[in-house]
């Protein structure tokens, strides 16, 4: 059985809702980012990345971590590729086609979204209005406008990224444009990337992974 | 036979020591970004990344890109992660721990790493001086610093990122680091990062990606 590591605030979200996905048993260890101590603090979370427990599994202080049977990864994206090639049946590679597919899809997302995409949701909804940079926000959905166009274009007409159905590569994906979903602009002239991600956030697992997320302290 | 776009002074280096470390037959298509055009023109590079014959290839309009035996990716460690699985024997992973190693390696230099080891490049040498940021380049130094004792344990008493021998990992993470070399600071303290550095330069596949892109045009 794997253990995952990590609040469901945090990049640990895209290893529950896989985890929800295969329906295999596994095991939960709600480890909190260190600076959001306080907001748990009532609720004695019993570890957090600074913890030195926590450190000994993942010495870069990062939630999410995996153990599965004793192998320790960290780097969300890299974790569930991981569990969906060991785990995940149809969720995972095919063949080292896919896999490269999904891999290439992880690392795209990673560099040339995530970075944007979570100043979006920072700069728009998620600081203290005080504390938002308009202009940045505004550079950021200026700067997502050319991957959003490439990401429509791998979407029409298939649905999905890989291999015509849902694989780890939309949860790795959608997790990330995730964050950018308060720029309505982005999405309005996006069908495929509307109805996917609509489609996405509708499967019972994400739903799943959603409603404790919502229990959680802010 | 694969074939891998893009001129050695981009990312396709990475691509180009791994298909040099694997001793097959590939083929390289020098395809140029579009925005150093000037630089080749007088030479007469036949593709630029605005060129429809690349963009009908890859759409991102980015290099490097793969076609192996009509596989096409890009994202240059996703490249380097398929082509090591399938042709590249023990450079690739012994089994599925060993790729879950690789891919978090490479995503952890990808997010972590990358971003701020650019800038320092940038800054410090990359640019003309009057356009540099020196105050940039001290903020990404002092970014690295983490993420740089993290490599400095993951390499110690082992000498290479996975499997005790040298491999994709390396690469991938080699390749990304060397962006950060100009800032002597962070390897003074840090003698298994200066030395696994050293020895992956000193391969002769390294030596050859090498040369050939001194030989290019800057």
């Amino acid at each position: 059985m794997f253990t995952i590591y990590g609040v469901y605030r945090s990049r640990a979200s895209r290893n529950i809702w896989l985890a929800e996905e295969m329906g295999v048993p596994w095991r939960h260890v709600p480890v909190i980012q260190h600076y959001r101590l306080g907001d748990w603090a009532a609720d004695g979370a019993p570890l957090n990345t600074r913890s030195a427990e926590f450190l000994a599994l993942n010495p870069r202080g990062q939630v999410p971590a995996l153990d599965d049977d004793g192998l320790v990864l960290c780097e969300s994206l890299a974790i569930n590729l991981h569990l969906a090639k060991r785990h995940g049946g149809a969720l995972g590679p095919a063949d080292v086609a896919e896999d490269g597919l999904m891999t290439m899809w992880s690392l795209w997302a990673a560099t040339g979204v995530e970075p944007h995409a979570i100043e979006v949701l920072y700069n728009l909804v998620a600081k203290p209005p005080g504390e938002r940079d308009a202009g940045l926000a505004e550079r950021s959905i200026a700067a997502l406008d050319a991957p959003f166009t490439v990401l429509e274009s791998a979407l029409e007409g298939r649905g999905y990224l890989v291999g015509g159905r849902f694989t780890v590569a939309d949860i790795n994906v959608a997790e990330i444009v995730r964050y950018a979903a308060p720029a309505k602009s982005l999405f309005e002239n996006r069908p495929a990337i509307a109805a996917w991600l609509e489609q996405c956030h509708a499967r019972p697992a994400f739903q799943r992974m959603w409603t404790t997320r919502d229990a959680e302290p802010a």
